[in-house]
Protein backbone atom coordinates (compact mmCIF):
# COMPACT_ATOMS: atom_id res chain seq x y z
CA UNK A 1 0.00 0.00 0.00
CA UNK A 2 2.60 2.41 1.10
CA UNK A 3 4.85 1.06 -2.08
CA UNK A 4 1.80 2.12 -4.16
CA UNK A 5 0.66 5.39 -2.78
CA UNK A 6 5.32 6.41 -3.66
CA UNK A 7 4.29 5.08 -7.23
CA UNK A 8 1.10 7.54 -7.53
CA UNK A 9 2.93 10.16 -5.64
CA UNK A 10 5.77 9.88 -8.62
CA UNK A 11 3.42 9.74 -11.55
CA UNK A 12 1.19 12.71 -10.49
CA UNK A 13 4.71 14.83 -9.82
CA UNK A 14 6.06 13.80 -13.26
CA UNK A 15 2.78 14.38 -15.01
CA UNK A 16 3.07 18.29 -13.54
CA UNK A 17 6.50 18.28 -14.58
CA UNK A 18 5.82 17.65 -17.93
CA UNK A 19 2.46 20.14 -17.81
CA UNK A 20 4.98 23.03 -16.95
CA UNK A 21 6.99 22.56 -19.71
CA UNK A 22 4.07 24.00 -21.68
CA UNK A 23 5.38 27.46 -20.16
CA UNK A 24 8.02 27.45 -22.57
CA UNK A 25 5.25 28.09 -25.33
CA UNK A 26 3.54 30.94 -23.47
CA UNK A 27 5.17 34.59 -25.45
CA UNK A 28 5.30 37.47 -23.63
CA UNK A 29 4.78 41.19 -24.79
CA UNK A 30 8.73 41.77 -23.83
CA UNK A 31 11.25 41.75 -26.92
CA UNK A 32 14.37 40.23 -25.81
CA UNK A 33 17.46 42.53 -26.45
CA UNK A 34 20.07 41.32 -29.21
CA UNK A 35 17.35 38.24 -30.40
CA UNK A 36 14.49 39.59 -31.62
CA UNK A 37 12.27 37.36 -30.45
CA UNK A 38 9.77 37.82 -27.96
CA UNK A 39 10.23 36.44 -24.49
CA UNK A 40 8.73 33.19 -22.94
CA UNK A 41 7.06 33.08 -19.46
CA UNK A 42 9.23 30.45 -18.39
CA UNK A 43 12.94 32.11 -19.14
CA UNK A 44 11.35 35.01 -17.69
CA UNK A 45 10.48 33.20 -14.76
CA UNK A 46 14.16 32.13 -14.45
CA UNK A 47 15.36 35.76 -14.76
CA UNK A 48 13.26 36.49 -12.03
CA UNK A 49 15.12 33.93 -9.94
CA UNK A 50 18.59 35.03 -11.17
CA UNK A 51 17.93 38.80 -9.83
CA UNK A 52 16.43 37.29 -6.20
CA UNK A 53 19.70 35.45 -6.12
CA UNK A 54 21.90 38.74 -7.00
CA UNK A 55 19.61 41.06 -5.65
CA UNK A 56 18.78 39.20 -1.93
CA UNK A 57 20.74 41.94 -0.16
CA UNK A 58 18.09 44.54 -0.86
CA UNK A 59 14.92 42.76 0.27
CA UNK A 60 13.66 43.88 3.55
CA UNK A 61 15.18 42.28 6.54
CA UNK A 62 13.12 39.06 7.91
CA UNK A 63 12.28 37.87 3.91
CA UNK A 64 12.61 34.03 3.77
CA UNK A 65 14.43 33.89 0.32
CA UNK A 66 13.68 30.58 -0.30
CA UNK A 67 9.81 31.14 -0.28
CA UNK A 68 10.35 34.36 -2.66
CA UNK A 69 12.22 31.54 -5.00
CA UNK A 70 9.68 29.46 -5.16
CA UNK A 71 7.12 32.32 -5.85
CA UNK A 72 8.51 33.71 -8.83
CA UNK A 73 9.29 30.40 -9.99
CA UNK A 74 5.91 28.97 -10.23
CA UNK A 75 4.09 32.89 -10.64
CA UNK A 76 3.16 32.56 -14.41
CA UNK A 77 2.17 29.01 -14.57
CA UNK A 78 -1.00 30.16 -15.16
CA UNK A 79 -0.63 31.36 -18.25
CA UNK A 80 -0.40 27.97 -19.75
CA UNK A 81 -4.54 28.32 -19.72
CA UNK A 82 -4.79 31.87 -18.78
CA UNK A 83 -1.62 33.31 -21.58
CA UNK A 84 -0.34 36.23 -20.57
CA UNK A 85 -1.73 39.80 -19.90
CA UNK A 86 -0.04 43.04 -20.96
CA UNK A 87 0.28 45.16 -17.51
CA UNK A 88 -1.53 48.16 -18.73
CA UNK A 89 -5.36 47.43 -19.16
CA UNK A 90 -8.85 48.50 -18.16
CA UNK A 91 -10.25 47.00 -15.11
CA UNK A 92 -12.75 44.97 -17.16
CA UNK A 93 -9.96 42.82 -19.25
CA UNK A 94 -7.78 42.68 -15.38
CA UNK A 95 -10.64 41.19 -13.51
CA UNK A 96 -11.32 38.85 -16.64
CA UNK A 97 -7.49 37.98 -16.65
CA UNK A 98 -8.17 37.30 -12.74
CA UNK A 99 -10.67 34.90 -13.06
CA UNK A 100 -8.92 33.05 -15.61
CA UNK A 101 -5.87 32.65 -13.62
CA UNK A 102 -7.67 31.66 -10.23
CA UNK A 103 -9.48 28.59 -13.21
CA UNK A 104 -5.93 27.63 -14.19
CA UNK A 105 -4.04 27.61 -10.92
CA UNK A 106 -6.81 24.96 -9.88
CA UNK A 107 -6.63 23.15 -12.97
CA UNK A 108 -2.67 23.07 -12.68
CA UNK A 109 -1.65 22.82 -8.89
CA UNK A 110 -3.61 19.98 -8.49
CA UNK A 111 -1.86 18.08 -10.81
CA UNK A 112 0.60 16.93 -8.28
CA UNK A 113 -0.49 15.03 -5.00
CA UNK A 114 -2.87 17.17 -2.86
CA UNK A 115 -0.40 18.22 -0.01
CA UNK A 116 2.10 19.67 -2.20
CA UNK A 117 -0.65 20.96 -4.16
CA UNK A 118 -2.22 22.80 -1.67
CA UNK A 119 1.56 24.55 -0.69
CA UNK A 120 2.06 25.47 -3.94
CA UNK A 121 -1.09 26.73 -4.41
CA UNK A 122 -1.15 28.88 -1.13
CA UNK A 123 2.12 30.48 -2.14
CA UNK A 124 0.54 31.52 -5.36
CA UNK A 125 -2.48 33.13 -3.27
CA UNK A 126 0.13 34.73 -1.13
CA UNK A 127 2.37 36.04 -4.58
CA UNK A 128 -1.14 37.17 -6.06
CA UNK A 129 -2.51 38.90 -3.14
CA UNK A 130 0.97 40.25 -2.05
CA UNK A 131 -0.11 39.11 1.33
CA UNK A 132 3.29 38.68 3.46
CA UNK A 133 6.68 40.48 2.95
CA UNK A 134 8.09 37.93 0.73
CA UNK A 135 5.45 38.03 -1.73
CA UNK A 136 6.01 41.97 -1.95
CA UNK A 137 9.76 41.31 -2.59
CA UNK A 138 8.80 38.91 -5.03
CA UNK A 139 6.43 41.15 -6.99
CA UNK A 140 9.17 43.97 -6.59
CA UNK A 141 11.48 41.93 -8.64
CA UNK A 142 8.19 40.60 -11.30
CA UNK A 143 7.72 44.47 -11.82
CA UNK A 144 11.36 45.68 -12.31
CA UNK A 145 12.31 43.25 -15.09
CA UNK A 146 10.46 44.16 -17.64
CA UNK A 147 11.69 47.86 -17.09
CA UNK A 148 15.48 46.27 -17.45
CA UNK A 149 14.40 44.54 -20.79
CA UNK A 150 12.29 47.97 -22.23
CA UNK A 151 15.05 49.91 -21.18
CA UNK A 152 17.65 47.23 -22.94
CA UNK A 153 15.55 47.37 -26.61
CA UNK A 154 15.58 50.51 -26.12
CA UNK A 155 11.68 51.26 -25.48
CA UNK A 156 10.29 47.92 -25.75
CA UNK A 157 6.41 47.60 -24.68
CA UNK A 158 6.01 51.35 -23.65
CA UNK A 159 6.69 52.68 -27.22
CA UNK A 160 4.92 49.64 -28.84
CA UNK A 161 1.86 50.83 -26.57
CA UNK A 162 2.42 54.60 -26.01
CA UNK A 163 3.09 54.69 -22.22
CA UNK A 164 3.92 57.63 -20.58
CA UNK A 165 6.10 58.15 -18.18
CA UNK A 166 3.40 58.70 -15.37
CA UNK A 167 1.99 55.42 -16.24
CA UNK A 168 5.28 53.48 -15.26
CA UNK A 169 5.67 55.60 -12.35
CA UNK A 170 2.09 54.09 -11.22
CA UNK A 171 3.23 50.97 -11.40
CA UNK A 172 6.80 51.62 -9.48
CA UNK A 173 5.09 52.47 -6.29
CA UNK A 174 4.60 48.44 -6.44
CA UNK A 175 8.57 47.88 -6.47
CA UNK A 176 9.27 50.57 -3.73
CA UNK A 177 6.40 48.64 -1.91
CA UNK A 178 8.79 45.60 -2.22
CA UNK A 179 12.18 47.03 -1.96
CA UNK A 180 12.84 50.73 -1.07
CA UNK A 181 16.92 50.41 -2.55
CA UNK A 182 15.09 48.70 -5.82
CA UNK A 183 12.10 51.53 -5.82
CA UNK A 184 15.15 54.15 -6.20
CA UNK A 185 17.34 52.25 -9.01
CA UNK A 186 13.50 51.81 -10.80
CA UNK A 187 12.70 55.77 -10.69
CA UNK A 188 16.11 56.25 -11.90
CA UNK A 189 15.94 54.34 -14.38
CA UNK A 190 12.35 56.08 -15.56
CA UNK A 191 14.67 59.37 -15.45
CA UNK A 192 16.71 57.98 -17.55
CA UNK A 193 14.91 56.34 -20.13
CA UNK A 194 12.70 60.25 -20.38
CA UNK A 195 16.32 61.43 -20.99
CA UNK A 196 17.17 59.33 -23.53
CA UNK A 197 14.02 59.97 -25.35
CA UNK A 198 12.75 56.34 -24.77
CA UNK A 199 9.60 57.06 -22.70
CA UNK A 200 7.35 60.12 -22.93
CA UNK A 201 7.50 62.21 -20.49
CA UNK B 1 31.44 56.04 1.70
CA UNK B 2 28.92 53.47 2.84
CA UNK B 3 26.79 55.03 0.43
CA UNK B 4 28.70 55.15 -2.21
CA UNK B 5 29.87 51.18 -1.61
CA UNK B 6 26.16 50.38 -1.43
CA UNK B 7 25.99 52.12 -5.19
CA UNK B 8 28.76 50.30 -6.17
CA UNK B 9 26.90 47.03 -5.13
CA UNK B 10 24.02 47.63 -6.92
CA UNK B 11 25.57 49.09 -9.76
CA UNK B 12 27.72 45.16 -9.90
CA UNK B 13 24.52 43.34 -9.32
CA UNK B 14 22.36 44.89 -12.27
CA UNK B 15 25.29 44.33 -14.21
CA UNK B 16 25.22 40.87 -13.81
CA UNK B 17 21.73 40.74 -13.99
CA UNK B 18 21.70 41.97 -17.23
CA UNK B 19 24.33 39.59 -18.53
CA UNK B 20 22.92 36.28 -17.57
CA UNK B 21 19.92 37.40 -19.24
CA UNK B 22 22.63 36.05 -22.58
CA UNK B 23 21.44 32.34 -21.71
CA UNK B 24 18.10 33.04 -23.14
CA UNK B 25 20.03 33.13 -26.33
CA UNK B 26 22.03 29.57 -26.28
CA UNK B 27 20.32 26.96 -27.35
CA UNK B 28 20.39 23.44 -26.28
CA UNK B 29 20.44 20.34 -28.60
CA UNK B 30 17.09 19.43 -26.77
CA UNK B 31 13.76 19.64 -28.97
CA UNK B 32 10.81 20.92 -27.54
CA UNK B 33 7.97 18.87 -27.81
CA UNK B 34 4.70 20.39 -29.57
CA UNK B 35 6.88 23.29 -30.07
CA UNK B 36 9.11 22.66 -33.47
CA UNK B 37 12.29 24.35 -31.81
CA UNK B 38 15.18 23.39 -29.39
CA UNK B 39 15.29 24.36 -25.77
CA UNK B 40 17.18 27.36 -25.06
CA UNK B 41 19.48 26.58 -21.62
CA UNK B 42 17.46 29.34 -19.43
CA UNK B 43 14.45 27.80 -19.95
CA UNK B 44 16.05 24.48 -19.19
CA UNK B 45 17.53 25.87 -16.00
CA UNK B 46 14.09 27.16 -15.31
CA UNK B 47 12.56 23.55 -15.63
CA UNK B 48 15.21 22.16 -13.61
CA UNK B 49 14.15 24.15 -11.14
CA UNK B 50 10.65 23.24 -11.28
CA UNK B 51 11.67 19.84 -10.94
CA UNK B 52 13.53 20.33 -7.56
CA UNK B 53 10.05 21.83 -6.26
CA UNK B 54 8.01 18.57 -7.33
CA UNK B 55 10.48 15.68 -6.64
CA UNK B 56 11.98 17.34 -3.78
CA UNK B 57 10.71 14.49 -1.38
CA UNK B 58 12.98 11.89 -3.15
CA UNK B 59 16.12 13.80 -2.74
CA UNK B 60 17.93 11.85 0.17
CA UNK B 61 17.78 12.79 3.56
CA UNK B 62 19.94 15.85 4.82
CA UNK B 63 19.54 17.57 1.54
CA UNK B 64 19.34 21.15 1.44
CA UNK B 65 17.05 22.44 -1.26
CA UNK B 66 17.60 26.02 -1.54
CA UNK B 67 21.22 25.35 -2.07
CA UNK B 68 20.25 22.92 -4.81
CA UNK B 69 17.13 25.57 -6.38
CA UNK B 70 20.84 27.87 -7.04
CA UNK B 71 23.10 25.25 -8.14
CA UNK B 72 20.29 24.28 -10.84
CA UNK B 73 19.75 28.27 -11.62
CA UNK B 74 22.93 28.94 -12.42
CA UNK B 75 24.76 25.55 -13.77
CA UNK B 76 24.72 26.66 -17.35
CA UNK B 77 25.74 30.43 -17.13
CA UNK B 78 28.76 29.53 -18.23
CA UNK B 79 27.34 28.45 -21.63
CA UNK B 80 26.97 32.45 -22.56
CA UNK B 81 30.69 31.90 -23.45
CA UNK B 82 31.35 28.43 -23.71
CA UNK B 83 27.91 27.17 -25.33
CA UNK B 84 26.41 23.85 -25.04
CA UNK B 85 28.12 20.50 -25.29
CA UNK B 86 26.15 17.57 -26.15
CA UNK B 87 26.34 14.98 -24.03
CA UNK B 88 27.71 12.20 -26.17
CA UNK B 89 30.95 13.14 -27.05
CA UNK B 90 34.69 12.27 -26.72
CA UNK B 91 37.07 12.70 -23.63
CA UNK B 92 38.80 15.77 -25.99
CA UNK B 93 36.01 17.77 -26.89
CA UNK B 94 34.99 16.86 -22.93
CA UNK B 95 38.32 18.38 -21.96
CA UNK B 96 38.47 21.50 -23.94
CA UNK B 97 34.77 22.00 -23.22
CA UNK B 98 35.52 21.65 -19.21
CA UNK B 99 38.51 24.32 -19.76
CA UNK B 100 36.24 27.02 -21.48
CA UNK B 101 33.58 26.93 -19.05
CA UNK B 102 35.85 27.22 -16.44
CA UNK B 103 37.11 30.65 -18.02
CA UNK B 104 33.67 31.59 -18.43
CA UNK B 105 33.01 30.82 -14.36
CA UNK B 106 36.02 32.99 -14.15
CA UNK B 107 34.37 35.90 -16.34
CA UNK B 108 30.82 35.80 -15.51
CA UNK B 109 30.61 35.20 -11.37
CA UNK B 110 32.94 37.78 -11.14
CA UNK B 111 30.93 40.48 -12.45
CA UNK B 112 29.09 40.64 -9.09
CA UNK B 113 30.38 42.00 -5.61
CA UNK B 114 33.31 39.96 -4.82
CA UNK B 115 31.13 38.22 -1.49
CA UNK B 116 28.70 37.05 -3.92
CA UNK B 117 30.66 35.96 -6.97
CA UNK B 118 32.61 33.61 -4.65
CA UNK B 119 29.78 32.59 -3.22
CA UNK B 120 28.14 31.82 -6.30
CA UNK B 121 31.19 30.30 -7.82
CA UNK B 122 31.98 27.62 -5.14
CA UNK B 123 28.08 26.54 -5.70
CA UNK B 124 29.24 26.32 -9.66
CA UNK B 125 32.24 24.47 -8.62
CA UNK B 126 30.44 21.63 -5.90
CA UNK B 127 27.68 21.09 -8.64
CA UNK B 128 30.54 20.47 -11.32
CA UNK B 129 32.47 18.19 -9.19
CA UNK B 130 29.53 17.13 -7.49
CA UNK B 131 30.94 17.06 -4.19
CA UNK B 132 28.22 16.75 -2.11
CA UNK B 133 24.42 15.34 -1.67
CA UNK B 134 23.19 19.07 -2.90
CA UNK B 135 25.23 18.75 -5.83
CA UNK B 136 24.59 14.87 -6.57
CA UNK B 137 21.30 15.31 -6.79
CA UNK B 138 21.11 18.90 -8.32
CA UNK B 139 23.40 16.94 -11.33
CA UNK B 140 20.54 13.93 -11.20
CA UNK B 141 17.81 16.17 -11.87
CA UNK B 142 19.90 17.91 -14.92
CA UNK B 143 20.44 14.53 -16.34
CA UNK B 144 16.88 13.16 -15.81
CA UNK B 145 15.08 16.74 -17.61
CA UNK B 146 16.73 15.88 -21.30
CA UNK B 147 15.75 11.80 -20.81
CA UNK B 148 11.82 13.50 -20.32
CA UNK B 149 12.17 16.09 -23.46
CA UNK B 150 13.46 13.27 -25.69
CA UNK B 151 10.80 10.21 -24.41
CA UNK B 152 7.49 13.34 -25.30
CA UNK B 153 9.21 14.08 -28.51
CA UNK B 154 9.60 10.15 -29.82
CA UNK B 155 13.67 9.95 -29.84
CA UNK B 156 14.93 13.44 -30.31
CA UNK B 157 18.66 13.88 -29.58
CA UNK B 158 19.24 9.95 -29.28
CA UNK B 159 17.75 9.13 -32.81
CA UNK B 160 19.45 12.25 -34.42
CA UNK B 161 22.54 10.78 -32.93
CA UNK B 162 21.98 7.13 -33.15
CA UNK B 163 22.49 7.21 -29.06
CA UNK B 164 21.69 3.11 -28.08
CA UNK B 165 20.24 2.31 -24.60
CA UNK B 166 23.66 1.41 -23.22
CA UNK B 167 24.87 4.68 -23.39
CA UNK B 168 21.47 6.03 -21.97
CA UNK B 169 22.31 3.25 -19.20
CA UNK B 170 26.08 4.48 -18.67
CA UNK B 171 24.26 8.27 -17.82
CA UNK B 172 21.61 7.18 -15.49
CA UNK B 173 24.13 5.90 -13.10
CA UNK B 174 24.28 9.34 -12.08
CA UNK B 175 20.94 10.05 -11.92
CA UNK B 176 21.05 6.70 -9.59
CA UNK B 177 23.93 8.25 -7.32
CA UNK B 178 22.03 11.44 -6.94
CA UNK B 179 18.20 9.84 -6.04
CA UNK B 180 17.73 5.70 -6.23
CA UNK B 181 14.19 6.55 -6.22
CA UNK B 182 14.73 8.74 -9.80
CA UNK B 183 17.14 6.45 -10.49
CA UNK B 184 14.67 3.58 -11.06
CA UNK B 185 12.24 6.07 -12.20
CA UNK B 186 15.01 6.56 -15.30
CA UNK B 187 15.52 2.99 -15.84
CA UNK B 188 11.70 2.24 -16.76
CA UNK B 189 12.22 5.11 -18.93
CA UNK B 190 14.95 3.87 -20.84
CA UNK B 191 12.81 0.05 -20.83
CA UNK B 192 9.60 1.84 -22.10
CA UNK B 193 12.09 3.76 -24.75
CA UNK B 194 13.22 1.19 -26.28
CA UNK B 195 9.55 -1.44 -26.04
CA UNK B 196 8.26 2.27 -27.90
CA UNK B 197 11.33 1.87 -30.26
CA UNK B 198 12.37 5.11 -30.08
CA UNK B 199 15.47 4.40 -28.16
CA UNK B 200 17.77 1.25 -29.77
CA UNK B 201 18.48 -1.46 -27.65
Amino acid sequence: MEQLDRLDRLDRQMAFVTEVGQLKGVDRQTMLAGLGRSENSAEHSWHLAMMVLALAEHAPPGTDLGRVLTMVLIHDLVEIDAGDLFLYVDEEQQRRQDAAERSAADRIFAILPADQAAALRSMWDEFTERRTLDARFARAIDRLQPMLENFAVGGGTWQRHGITADQVLEKVRLIEDGSPALGELARKLVTAAIADGILAP
